[in-house]
């Protein structure tokens, strides 16, 4: 993969005066990463509106930045080390410590950017997207591959185990996230953690996993039914799949991030479920597992071509369970790519 | 295992006075679980001086919040709800985007603080001492179990993932920090990310890793030697090996950062390698891979009783090679208990 880093930075160069700064410090990890191609939990990067740049990490990373396409020097205070005047930052990620240790080496303060850099990397580059491709199949394979193993006995955290397992057998990274099997009652906690509880004939077991792959976070939710389900199972996973299906319809380059919300919320308010789905219907992918763009009522802007979005609406009944179906998919002209494969019909095991 | 949250709730409290606020927002997510017990990557909790406490997470985290000893509410936006005048913030922490929100809804602004709950998570209880010696038997016995397949052929990479994989059956939450595997050459860089480079006859391989078990993390490093070693290898070895234990006799309650590190700096300073030997010599681990205290020539502070740390001295030789040897460690009045507990000799596979 030769990833043109240049080209990302001089983006952000070009987005700078617009903000009234000469330069932006970036100090969020995956940001430099996307930036320059170091992973570092030390760095930063100084990239002024003319396009130069200048990178910084501490003595344990600075031998990974040979070869890299960008200057860099070696310092223990990484962003002071960058001071510089007119300097824009990371308000979203950097820390109150940090901006104050910087503003003590200006004559006036470095100006608090909104994010920026994130909004350059919700949308992906065909690199990017193969990347994505892989982290899902492998998602995907993992989840084909344990599913003989979802029966009565096991608990949610062997199951959650054997997946993570797996995942990295197939060529993961590791889990994208911490993986969550909620079975029974479990399944109304959206982000219950496994537990040692057993899965039981008549439980709905809900499984939100996902492989990271080369930096790159895959996610999908299935819901299954252990033993045939009841008819308020059925129902409200039904009802579920009917919205997610509807909220994938509505991806599209142009659509915003409320429209795409309200497809899927409206078929769940309609059933009168509405006060059961209490979270945002999805939010992009990338080199964090949660990034931008989000989807959900209260959320402004535009979807563009070429941006990894989930699609994730749920129904949860207190003390009685849920149904969460979640696909990742990818805004393209012609109709969304789906890029977690796995059925979404209710498998009974 | 019953953790007695209220009694680390009134510690803080008593820390407020002296730091000149009414109250401390906390908003770091492994102090928001230290304080509370609850896992969540969105939650701060208010502690007063007067004791009381008062927790705020969002939807999807509520109901976890059942059970646990504090009042709860929920909010999206936690740490808004929770801005009260006279408070102080974990400027380490906080972001400048959350302090600027904050500081709009109160007249006068919220007190940057330096860590403070940090201080005392660095003193572990029985009950994480004991998930810590789990943590880090998982970790021995993961080695012990991969020493099989460490042979020519097999990529960093490879032998990365089979360690992570056996932690997981061996019932850890995961490894503590992405596996380091570094081969030969790959060695001299003390940071480097496992990559396909098949390990070979003649190299010198610095594998570090750790088991994560129920939120606590193991460290530890070994270095091995694929076939007989080279004069300059086994003359490194010894002598990071040397340094090791004299940086962990070294370690006792009362002793200060710096002369520990000095105690294993002045054994490579001596061999002529000090300009070798670039990082500090370790670090706390708990609830983060990496936390106070700090172990290095700069570092202040004097340690504690019970206070779980890494001693990870290494010589690492430009385009050659390198040797890290890492035991995690308890500081104890009687000398330290050692918790990871495979041999430091130098094996030869």
């Amino acid at each position: 993969m030769t990833v043109n880093y240049p080209e990302r930075r001089a983006r952000v160069a070009e987005m700078l005066p617009a903000r009234e700064v000469d330069a932006i410090l970036v100090t969020s990890g995956v940001n430099v990463r996307y930036l320059t191609g170091l992973e570092s939990s030390n760095a930063a990067v100084l990239i002024k509106a003319d396009g130069s740049a200048l990178l910084v990490t501490d003595n344990r990373y600075i031998e990974k930045t040979r070869g890299l396409d960008v200057a860099a020097v070696e310092a223990s205070d990484v962003a002071a080390r960058l001071a510089a005047p007119g300097i824009g930052i990371e308000a979203a990620s950097m820390t109150v410590a940090t901006f104050n240790r910087l503003s003590s080496l200006l004559e006036s303060g470095p100006v608090p950017l909104e994010p920026l850099v994130e909004l350059l990397r919700a949308v992906k580059d065909d690199d990017e997207l193969e990347l994505l491709r892989t982290a899902c199949a492998i998602s995907d394979q993992a989840f084909a591959d344990v599913t003989g193993n979802i029966g009565p006995g096991v608990t949610e955290r062997d199951l959650a185990r054997l997946l993570e397992a797996r995942m990295i057998e197939l060529g993961a990274d590791g889990p994208a996230f911490a993986t969550i099997v909620a079975a029974g009652e479990n399944g109304a906690i959206p982000h219950h953690a496994p537990s040692g509880r057993e899965l039981r004939t008549g439980d709905l077991i809900t499984i939100d996993f996902g492989a990271c792959y080369q930096g790159y976070h895959a996610d999908m939710t299935r819901t299954v039914a252990l033993g045939g389900p009841a008819d308020w199972q059925r129902e409200i996973y039904d009802l579920v799949a009917e919205a997610q299906r509807a909220g994938s319809e509505a991806l599209a380059p142009g659509a915003t991030a409320k429209e795409v919300d309200a497809a899927a919320r409206s078929v769940i308010e309609a059933a009168g479920h509405g006060g059961h789905f209490r979270h945002g219907l999805g939010h992009g992918v990338g080199l964090e597992i949660h990034e931008d763009p989000f989807l959900g009522p209260s959320r402004t802007g535009r979807l563009e071509d070429r941006v990894p979005v989930t699609v994730e609406p749920g129904v949860y009944l207190p003390d009685r369970g849920g149904v969460r179906i979640e696909d990742t998919l990818v805004t393209r002209t012609g109709g969304p790519e789906l890029l977690t494969k796995t059925t979404k019909e209710l498998l009974v095991l």
